[in-house]
């Protein structure tokens, strides 16, 4: 089956360029000597993360208890579900690891840390957990020097049932830096945020074995992470127009793309178009305060070719307006009614939430396999 | 079950006032002297839907053939599809309408008027059409007074396989008003440039049937529908802090609402963190350029009963944070780890999207129902 025959709108996986980027963050880590610890919660998809680990340690990171219970039914054991605990959710964190899985869970509280503790006592088992770090200040976390932290870390282990694994921090705030050297400086404090927290607990006679740190610019710009055991990272498998606008990648890298048709011409204002709307593009304007506004997305051919200065410029629920930046008409001529286009996203793991499977090409338009994805919680 | 016992993230729909918000606008409408064509791109649902149509006509809309299938398989047979036909959809359209459906699609071009009637002499069946106007410039339609309209209508009417069943307008301009009285201006600029064009079909000799009109500002404040024969509307069932902030109806109004863990308190910054992120909330913004900025949604209680001065004021994927609209930290023993709240949506449509699945309340906290949507296209 061939793009053209697809019906709009769904989501294009470009395999080759995905494998690209793949290569190029084990090429990084290689020479940085750590290990990748890749983040499910962009592909939601089996196919799509096995190449990540390739040749790494084996352990995963997801954003969701759906993610881990799909993962695990994959063969996956090694799992941190990196978002705070709720205690709702631990029996159903219980489950799994009595049925064999090791799931890691993130904490930055005494009351989690209680909570957790009681829970594994409740079903008998051992329930290791990471204290998170904030080492950017932009969300959760425990301040590195904060002495809570030495006061979860005697909890958990000190307490029956639970195992004190670690620190875990994510430096969130480098979506916003503004050069590389920002990006830069940025992996540095948070490399040196999880680090001093891990030397804090060692002081403190408490175990520390892992020390993990990540975000896709931070993964790609770290130049020293002594210390560190792993980095997690999520976006780098498709990359999107966000990392782009970070110097993390080109545009013309990006893996995944949202196949649209065009339905009219809006002669008067100079606007195609397309029935992508934000329900197939997402909400996410995450370029909006980056250097350049690359509005909803980047407007490509069928075969993925970038169309120079065509943008998504607004969206309603199921319909895209395509303008051209300099305020021109668009060649009409060359986006006939019923012609496709693929637009690139501001944020991949946005965007392709909003589909619940993969078209997967490999370098042409030919439909080599559907991949579908584990949304929900 | 009690929403206590719920997993967190999931969408809940107060039922009651979903009810008191559907016979508000019956009422309006009645006074009015028109029918609704509800929109059920907002529910996605067949529960939700069916109250909407109680003393109606009948028909619906619908921005998605998968709407259409999954609505007429659940007894809807007048089903208009208001999204610009794409060519490459006609074959599911007429699929359907060979299984009994009556599916009247919508276009703005004569590449379109030749394509459906193609489509619909291959398949030997009729294929209705309504011509898109633009009664606002916000996006899709043929102008009042353009010629064009009267060429499309003339193709639609002769050619053999297409009806012209009449034009369509939807002034989602509506939704960027400033005022009441703006809307007022909204809804009689939507109903006249519709009816303007009807009369023009109507001179050239040309059938006209249906005037639809409709978006859910200009269906509260029109004080003026003559002429106009249905009006479309939709996310008057759940109603939002967008439509809140433009005057038609009152946070208190808003039936849906996502549940969420508190999961972190971050002192140093007088947050709240939760376990309600875009993926749960969606990336909509809405508020953003209203005289009120609702951040990502207002925060109410697990019973419903907002907290006032709270917002969310960021997300990432899966976190949520909170914040004192003062810049004063929140109340932390009002929200202890673990606690519930329940976030007030900026767009129903966009968030509602984010969820397979409502858990139905009726004015309580006690579930009564699970009532499933149809996601994707």
């Amino acid at each position: 089956m061939n793009l053209a025959e697809l019906e709009t709108p769904c989501l294009v996986l470009d395999r080759a360029k995905m494998m690209k980027n793949v290569a190029a963050l084990h090429a990084r880590l290689q020479r940085l000597g750590v290990g990748l610890r890749p983040h499910g919660k962009t592909g939601k998809n089996i196919d799509s993360l096995r190449p990540t680990l390739a040749g790494q340690p084996g352990g995963i990171t997801v954003s969701t208890l759906k993610e881990a219970e799909y993962y695990f039914g994959h063969g996956i054991r090694d799992i941190v579900y990196a978002v705070g605990i709720a205690p709702v959710k631990l029996d159903r964190v219980a489950g799994l690891i009595q049925k064999g899985a090791r799931i890691t869970v993130i904490l930055d509280s005494v009351a989690q840390a209680r909570a957790v503790a009681a829970k594994a006592r409740e079903h008998g088992v051992t329930l290791p957990a990471l204290i998170e770090i904030d080492s950017d200040g932009h969300r959760s976390g425990v301040e590195p020097g904060d002495p809570l932290l030495v006061d979860i870390g005697r909890i958990l282990h000190a307490e029956k049932g639970t195992a004190l694994a670690g620190v875990l921090t994510h430096a969130g705030a480098s979506y916003d830096c503004k050069s590389v050297d920002a990006i830069r400086a940025m992996a540095q404090t948070e490399r040196d945020g999880a680090v001093a927290c891990a030397e804090a607990l060692r002081r403190s006679g408490l175990p520390c074995p892992v020390v993990s740190v990540g975000s896709t610019p931070t993964a790609f710009f770290a130049e020293d992470l002594s210390g560190v055991t792993e980095v997690r990272a999520g976006v780098f498998l498709f990359f999107d127009l966000v990392m782009a606008g970070l110097g993390v990648c080109r545009p013309q890298d990006i893996a995944v793309s949202v196949l649209a048709s065009i339905i009219g011409h809006q002669r008067r204002r100079g606007w195609a178009i397309t029935d992508a709307g934000w329900m197939a593009l997402s909400r996410d304007r995450g370029t909006a305060s980056q250097s350049v506004d690359q509005g909803y997305g980047l407007v490509c051919d069928r075969a993925g070719g970038l169309l120079p200065g065509l943008v998504v410029q607004a969206t309603n629920q199921e319909h895209g307006i395509v303008a051209d930046r300099s305020g021109k008409p668009v060649d009409w001529a060359a986006l006939p009614i019923g012609s496709a286009v693929r637009i690139l996203p501001n944020h991949a793991c946005a965007t392709a939430a909003m589909f619940d499977r993969y078209h997967v090409t490999d370098g042409s338009t030919e439909v080599v396999d559907v991949w579908h994805r584990v949304n929900g919680w």
